[in-house]
C-alpha cells in the first residue's frame, strides 16, 4: 500500500468521458480477495430475518403494524444503513484538482430496504400490499434524503440473485444518495431535452403513444402504468415500466398511483419469473435529479433487466450491446405468460 | 413468434440515447434456451484445434510457415468467419424509419482470430513472436476490411474465460466490422475533441505525461508503449495500454512498433494473470473510426478489464460504477508482481 493513500470512499472523474466513478476501497484486502469485497458476511445467521435486528445498523424507517419497539421483531418492512457502505455520510464535498484529474470525498448515503422479514420471500411473490409498502418506503426515504443539499441524485435498485450482484439471499433493495448524477440518467436527460427542444413534447410520452398504437412490444398495462420491451433493448427480455401520465419525479407519485404501480410491477416481475425460469435480475429506478428543471422533458420509469447473458465485460468496454432476442418476441412471450 | 418479423440481424437506435444495439435473433429458440444463445457448440471436438479446420468456415487469413495448404493443419495463426455471426456481410444498409424509431440491416463482418493451434495456450503464455503475429493479424484484417465503404468501425476484442463471455475454451480473439461507431468510442472521441478545442493538445498524451511524472499508476512501460491503471477506473485492476507516441489508428502501427507492443502486452497480461490468480478478462482495442478526421485529438489504446466483480447488471443499468480497488494500489500490486 503506497503511503499517504486515502482509504475513505472517493468520487473520481474520468478526464476524457467526464464520467464519475466511486472508488470505495476495502481495508486490508489482498488481490485474491478482491472478488469477494462486495460480500456481506453473516456467519450463518441472516441479518435481515426477524430476531437478528441487532446485527444491522439501527433502523432508519420501519413499518410495524403491531407498534413493536424499534430494532426488535414485529416489523413488516425495515430500512437500515448498509453495514458496508460504498459512500459515507459525514463531511463536506472537498473537491480536489490534481492536474488533469478531479475528485471529491465519497459523500453519500447507502441504505438497504428489507421488503419482508420472510427469508424466502421475493418481491414478486409478496402480496400487492407489501409491494406497495416497498414503493412507499422508496418514496419516504427519497423525500427525507432530499433535505440534504449535498445530494444530487437518489438511486434505488435491486440486485436479485447472485449473478445480478446480490450478496445476501434475503430479499432487499438498495438506495444510494449521490453528490453527482449517474451517467446514464444524465445522458437520458440530455437526449430527452434535445427531443423536447425540437418537438415540444416528452419523448417518453411519445414512445408510450407509439407503443400503444401497435401493441407489438407491450407486456401489460393498467389505467395508470404500462410495461414495454423497448425498441432497442441492450438485454434479452429487458422491460421498462413507465407511468402513462407525464411525471419526472417518482417521489411525487400519489398514494393511489403507488397502489396501481405495485399491481403492475408485481405482475410484470411474475411474468418474467415464470417465462424465464426464475432468472437473476436487476431493477433500477430512473427518476429526475434533485436539482435542475426537468419537469417538462423527463419521465421517471423502472428498468428491469433479467440476467440471461454473460457478455457484460466486453459490452461495458465498448458500450456496444448484442442482444439475441427481438423485443417483439420477448414482449409476446411475456404478454402470453400466465401467472 | 409474431408473423412477419425479421429474423436477420438488425441494428436499432434507442430514440432517447441515440445508442445503437445489434439485435441478432436466433431462430427457433424458446425462452429457457436464451441463456445459451451465445454458445458455439462443438460436440466434443474443438473447431480451433489442428485437424478440425473443416468444422469452421473457410479461412480468411492464416500464417503457415510450412506453406501447408489452406484449411489444413500446419498453420500457426488462423482467421475465419464466426460460424454464428452477430452480423451478416450481404446486402445494403436499408435504413428504415418507423415513427420515433430508426433501424438498419445488420450489415457487418464477424471474424475469429485463433492465435495458436494449441488448445491449452493463452495469449499471455504464447512466445512474444506469436503475440506479435496476433497483433499483425489484427492489422492485416483491419486494412482489408477498411476497403468496404459500408463499415464505419472495426472492433477487436478478446473474451477470456467463461465469466467474461468466452464460449469456447481454445484461445481466440474476435473482430466485428460495423456500420456504426460504438457508443463508448464515440463518447471518447467527443471528449477528446472538446479537450483539444480547449488546449490544442491530445488528452491521452497529457494523461501519459502526468502519469509518468508521478509513476503512481504506471504498471510497466518500454520505449514506445506504456500500461497504466487509469485515474477513474470502472473495474478493479482495469489497465490501459497506450502508445507513448501520438497516433489515432492502430492499423498505422509500424512493424517495429508492433514488436514492442507485443512485448508490453504480454508482460502486462502476465502480471495480471499472476497477481490475480488467472482471472477471466476482456481486452478491447479502441481505435479511430474509418471515417472522420480524428488524427489530432484521438489516441488508440487497449483496455484490459479483469472480471473480478459481479455488479455488471446494475452498473449497466445506470452507467454508474463502484470500484472497490484504488488504481494506485492495483498499479503497485501489478508493478511489483514478478513474472
Amino acid at each position: 500500500m503506497p503511503a499517504g493513500l486515502n482509504l475513505m470512499p472517493e468520487l473520481r472523474k474520468d478526464p476524457i468521458l467526464n464520467r464519475w466513478v466511486i472508488i470505495s476501497p476495502d481495508r486490508g484486502k489482498r488481490p485474491h480477495e478482491f472478488p469477494t469485497v462486495t460480500k456481506m458476511p453473516h456467519k450463518g445467521i441472516c441479518p435481515f430475518c426477524h430476531g437478528n435486528e441487532n446485527t444491522t445498523p439501527p433502523e432508519i424507517l420501519a413499518f410495524r403494524p403491531d407498534n413493536s419497539a424499534a430494532n426488535s421483531p414485529g416489523w413488516t418492512l425495515r430500512v437500515v444503513s448498509n453495514k458496508f457502505p460504498a459512500l459515507r455520510n459525514e463531511g463536506g464535498m472537498n473537491l480536489v484538482n490534481d492536474g488533469l484529474y478531479e475528485s471529491m470525498n465519497g459523500i453519500g448515503a447507502h441504505e438497504v430496504i428489507i421488503e419482508s422479514p420472510d427469508h424466502l420471500a421475493e418481491l414478486n411473490s409478496l402480496p400487492v400490499g407489501k409491494v406497495e409498502d416497498t414503493l412507499l418506503a422508496f418514496k419516504l426515504r427519497t423525500l427525507d434524503l432530499k433535505k440534504d443539499s449535498r445530494f444530487q441524485y437518489i438511486l434505488i435498485f435491486k440486485n436479485h440473485g447472485e449473478s445480478a450482484g446480490a450478496t445476501l439471499e434475503h430479499t432487499h433493495c438498495q438506495l444510494i444518495a449521490l453528490p453527482i448524477v449517474p451517467e446514464l440518467v444524465r445522458d437520458e436527460i440530455a437526449g430527452a431535452q434535445s427531443y423536447f427542444d425540437l418537438k415540444q413534447r416528452c419523448v417518453f410520452c411519445d414512445i408510450i403513444a407509439q407503443e400503444k398504437k401497435t401493441g407489438l412490444r407491450v407486456v401489460n398495462q393498467n389505467e395508470r402504468f404500462i410495461t414495454l420491451c423497448p425498441f432497442a433493448p441492450r438485454f434479452p427480455f429487458e422491460m421498462w415500466l413507465l407511468p402513462q401520465f407525464h411525471a419526472d419525479r417518482f417521489e411525487d407519485c400519489a398514494a393511489e398511483d403507488i397502489s396501481m404501480l405495485a399491481e403492475l410491477l408485481k405482475e410484470s416481475l411474475m411474468k418474467m419469473q415464470v417465462a424465464l425460469g426464475q432468472p437473476a435480475y436487476n431493477l433500477v429506478l430512473h427518476t429526475a435529479p434533485m436539482n435542475g428543471n426537468n419537469g417538462r422533458h423527463y419521465h421517471w420509469h423502472f428498468e428491469i433487466m433479467p440476467k440471461l447473458t454473460k457478455m457484460a465485460g466486453f459490452e461495458q468496454g465498448t458500450g456496444f450491446h448484442i442482444n439475441p432476442v427481438l423485443p417483439e418476441v420477448a414482449a409476446e412471450t411475456l404478454r402470453n405468460t400466465r401467472i
